[in-house]
């Protein structure tokens, strides 16, 4: 395998950032205590020596954190950017200068460089893939089916990459494991529900600065995403509206004291809008027409097809910058749309991504679900997997001693009593 | 089948009562508009003629409901308590007198009656047996071997009678099909967080009358029975502290914003206990001998053994009826504790059970659930079977169109999306 | 003063009713630990020794301890009910029988005995008024010119009795001192917002045993007890819709994350209505007339005067009682209306008022409020007074003790700090 | 009035940056729509002709709008910065280069500049004073005698300087009449609640890209500010400690849910300390050493004085700056202690400060103040003056109807009813 001699050994915006972005690592690292137990582990394990793996992510100083615990378990790793807009360029200095991990990630790549690197990363000959997505995995699925026999599994952590794995099994393409890290308790439950539900309306504040209490927020999906972004906005005093496809979760919506309504009667309600379905144009022109001037249109999905953003720029006199991070869609109405990090992650492009606490857990779980693809290799069917339950609850006791919290064990007696089905007759 | 001639026709309280019983099981309809759709469809398409079921439920107008709808869809059915203390007298009347449904049920029946109870309703040798904690499948299953063959299946709606049930199958015991209604979404979701969240206080404030605001609330357990207690507890001003033996569920709790411990620390802080645990003795006599003067304690899991009452009575001076519902156990020390309805349901002992609003969806389920038995007669495994995911969405469907609530569906452009896994690339 | 030897004794229900009234109103007595160590050291010091004193109060198992009190202080007092609903029959028996207090209340008295028994209090000669809607005062005003002499002063703790006696003393009519007890932070903060919160969602639920979650609530008034009312109605799971009619609490409402809208649009949108506003017909024809069928109208403000029952009686074809508490007006458009209470307080109709712990703080407001009326006799203008602060806080600091909650107290430095104007330059 | 020839024309950090802050004033503009309409009226009106006028500010986007309406006014007006921190150097410039407003305020200025800032304004000699925390009032009061005839009237707007104000009075220094805009309704309900409630939260954040939910959140003092941030922290999913010196307030936070207790239990419980007191000292060296390592403090009451950073400084062995406006103070325990924003205001040091949306109103308030004091010039006592009810009036409807929300108005009957008080009986 000489792809590596020949590879460029990273491409990152300014390796002078280094210092910055180490002091911002370690900052992160105060909040990751459980990923900081499992890469002293890895470092003494070595689980992943002579493994070679890359790992497309937002590069974040929480991402730092888990490439540091896949480097330290003895892996070859390669880090490129999961997203154009979500690159911290210091932290990129500081792990190829502070760690020696090679990163390819520039804040604000185009898509050229973006799928450049996606290809760079392939021709490392990945025996690993995490992935952010399935970018990667969809382009070696299509595009690289010599390398398919070298690996031994993937990873993938959002809701939108679920759904492409599953169609791309579906189509009897996949035909390695996946971990579905998504589906972890300790990863949905928590970092999509707290971490996108703080970060989301974080994102919005730091790019427009208004005052949340009292404005109609639309909140489009009430997956766990969703759910976290309408109760936190709920929290800083919005009046929430959810719309949703689904007739479960829309009923459970209107019981959490929401309103429920299609997007086309909420699209003339709405302050703000933030979208988190996984699926695509779910605002369009047809809401637009409708929708109060000023309103500020973003997206915390994973992609940035979920507002049509060509059909309103289409439609608009200007699109002009107001605020870092956010443009006024002037349209030959008069009015006017605000959109917030052109319709990308706003928690990653106007703010900081997800707070490393819930980071923490949700990359424990990619850290020890590529453990568990090396020690499973070879008995593990092609298509998705579940982590582990044990995985799981060692995850969360692990954050649970870290925070210093005790719980309850079984008595005995309760043992007993759960295992037996006769006692209360 | 002779043995349906020489049962008595039913057992109750008072026929006289009826009157009261038909205006109250009128008044719970309004709030179940699905319910009362199916009642419309099967009493068209009789699905149980020839089918003998006994449900064994709580004896509630929302109860009544699901045995209205049972008998409309032809089936020979009985009912009969499944807790001592839930039975609404006038409701059994009325169900008899009115409806012509066979009911054998008194309000504060004791052990005896109900162990007999039970054995007149497998007398009855269902075909169909409807369980809320699995006491009649237990007793079936242990005494009455020969009448297994008779079975097409059960259905069963609890926690509790969930963990027997699985508990049975692993013995090797459970020979048909059961229904897990308990996870169906429309189910748990809504009855276990929203009714037991609402009814749960009720009852505590119909026994108590006591200000929740302030109070220190004490939930055990973090299932959805004990998110929808802390969720309302908070949502009355109580500051609400949780105990868990589950890791992810502590998180969970955590991350919501409540206090974590074990309960033995929980128990000197706390006004209020409410277990929702499932589990068997979660407060015990090392708990009551830290506890608070005047501390209330109260169950609303299914049965009455989470809390060690006969441990606290053998410790006690004197135990008084201080308001109905409420009995004060005056300990040695000179502290007391008032324990609510016995330790027994406090929704039902003090309150009247869950809203039939969220009863609506649960006993659709149940029905639906009995439906759908009848129609894969002799294809279904034994063991444990989930809802048909379809059953579960199209009872959300008919609660959303009952509620005059629209939802958006899926444009042609977001079905090809979700359907392709290389759109993104 | 011969008039108290020809009067009756008392006038209730059934003085059998007493051990049940005495059992309650000990159990009243565990949450007001306030009024308790008021009660002691009245029976100490007699504050009210040789002083004739009425109060015309909701006649529940906390006004009990109010009595006590006056009783213990030496007071020759009875006790009239306020409302014709809200008297609990055996709290007056045991009154009578085990404190021998004259009382004069039955629940469900008509318009002719109440004002009646407001004449034989008046009878009474009283120095001191408690009053509760300035109902006896305004008679007092009206009707006996020539007892006013003999009057020290009163105290009014509603909001509509202060609005009532701003307008006496406005027309010139009140010329003694009133104690406005409804503006003391220990009672407007607790009694009004956590107490008729959650008791009129209780008064709601025991009438009507419907699901909160989910419904649309519509809260008329936003002042404390409109506040209490919308913020409990979220806290389970209902949406709530507030009208008003001040610019100022109309913004608070909007900025609290609450839709605000006029009557006429919330009417056609809501599930179930609240009024709290202390003024007239909030709730009349044109309202009814878009109302959902089914619709549930209630009031929580101190008179039957805020819905206009007497127009939807006449419009209706019958009304009926449909459960306890709980009246069906059925529409000639076929729809139906549903009312609680027959418009008066549903949380003292169809529940028990406030929880002790509230009314501890109110009535220890009462208690001083006389106290300080008595030690101030002659020295007070004619007209409203507030409670003094230091009465207030001192109600605090007994309750904060009786929790057993310590706080913080200022340094010397703080001391300082707090006094000098010259600090941060 | 020779002074303002040789006086400076403005300090500030850069001209060139005016580009920018008209962008980002214009961006705020768009949610202050009661401040647009009052500049609209002011600019026909003129009602500051002729007046000298200094406002001593947060220099921030909202504030240019308070600027741009007294000068719109006619005022002769400049303006200094009330906080070192807090000043945002674009704003400065634009007021400069596009508003013609003399501004002498740079971010980060050391205290002898700000003293001599203060000294410029009073060499304006100003006949409206607009004051933040009292600072130039009370350098007026001690050092410039000779100027206090030239004083129509000042407003202030913080608690902390109302408290110094009041202090002045009682020394009998305060001879001229001082508008207390911090006691309208439309300032304290709104901005110290929500806007210091949500920037608050917004600073911490932005300085520590911590997730909240989970934390526990300490919150010195329980007023409206207080009560914002502990609101908000729970809306965030934060587990809320107050402390405080009052008990009506301590009860009231007990009542709202919240744990109450004294600092220095609080201090080893907490993650996140916020003080909101106005008071000095609120956490000092015994709590601080009682502190989790890593536990985070700042402050967002008006002055840095309420933690005592000089003791924490003077015992740690390094500060060190470990993200922007995160210093990090390393104890000889080994311990560490975060600091925000050096204990200067977190919302204006680490994030952009109120909202625009809660500033309308508080700016609103000021404006119309002054215009107040100049049409009421000579007839006003000295010492503190409400905001008459009328202009807090007006602008909530101002502020209404900006949001197109109607709200209901009495009708002829119940203007009857509210002014009669014999109706009832």
């Amino acid at each position: 395998m000489t792809a590596t001699v020949t590879k460029p050994q990273y491409e990152i915006k300014d390796i002078a950032l280094a210092p910055q972005g180490k002091q911002r690592i370690e900052w992160a690292g105060r909040e990751m205590p459980v990923l900081r137990q499992i890469q002293e582990r890895f470092a003494q394990e070595k689980p992943f020596a002579g493994i070679r793996l890359i790992a497309c992510c937002h590069v974040t100083t929480e991402t730092a954190h888990l490439a540091i615990a896949l480097k330290n378990g003895g892996a070859d790793a390669i880090l490129i950017a999961s997203n154009p807009l979500s690159t911290q360029d210091d932290v990129a200095a500081s792990l190829v200068a502070d760690y020696g991990i090679p990163v390819f990630a520039i804040k604000g790549e185009d898509n050229d460089t973006y799928h450049r690197h996606v290809n760079i990363a392939l021709d490392h000959h990945p025996n690993i893939i995490i992935d952010d997505g399935s970018d990667v995995t969809a382009t070696l699925v299509a595009q690289r089916q010599d390398q398919i026999s070298e690996i031994i599994g993937t990873t993938e952590e959002t809701t939108t990459g679920i759904v492409r794995l599953q169609a791309m099994f579906n189509d009897g393409v996949l035909s390695f494991p996946a971990m579905n890290v998504n589906d972890a308790d300790t990863k949905h439950f928590f970092d999509n529900r707290y971490g996108t539900g703080q970060s989301t309306l974080d994102g919005i504040i730091r790019a427009t600065n208004i005052l949340l209490a009292g404005k109609t927020l639309v909140v489009a999906g009430y997956g766990w995403c969703g759910k976290g972004v309408a109760l936190r906005g709920r929290g800083m005093g919005a009046n929430v509206i959810v719309t949703e496809i689904d007739p479960t979760r829309a009923i459970e919506a209107v019981m959490d004291g929401f309103r429920v309504m299609p997007m086309i009667e909420a699209a003339s309600l709405g302050d703000v809008f933030v979208t988190v379905t996984g699926n695509k144009h779910v605002i369009r022109p047809e809401h637009f027409a409708v929708m109060k001037d000023g309103a500020i249109v973003c997206n915390s999905g994973h992609f940035d097809i979920e507002i049509d953003l060509k059909s309103l720029g289409a439609q608009a006199n200007e699109v002009k910058e107001v605020r870092n991070f956010t443009q006024q869609y002037s349209l030959p109405s008069g009015k006017s749309i605000i959109v917030l990090g052109e319709g990308r992650l706003v928690n990653l492009a106007a703010a900081e991504g997800h707070p490393s606490a819930v980071m923490d857990m949700s990359f424990a779980n990619q850290a020890l679900a590529c453990e568990y693809l090396v020690k499973n290799k070879g008995s593990l069917a092609p298509g998705l997997h579940s982590i582990p339950t044990e995985v799981d609850r060692e995850i969360a006791r692990l954050k649970l001693n870290a925070m210093n919290i005790q719980i309850d064990s079984l008595t005995p007696e309760q043992i007993e009593y759960l295992n037996s089905w006769n006692a209360g007759t």
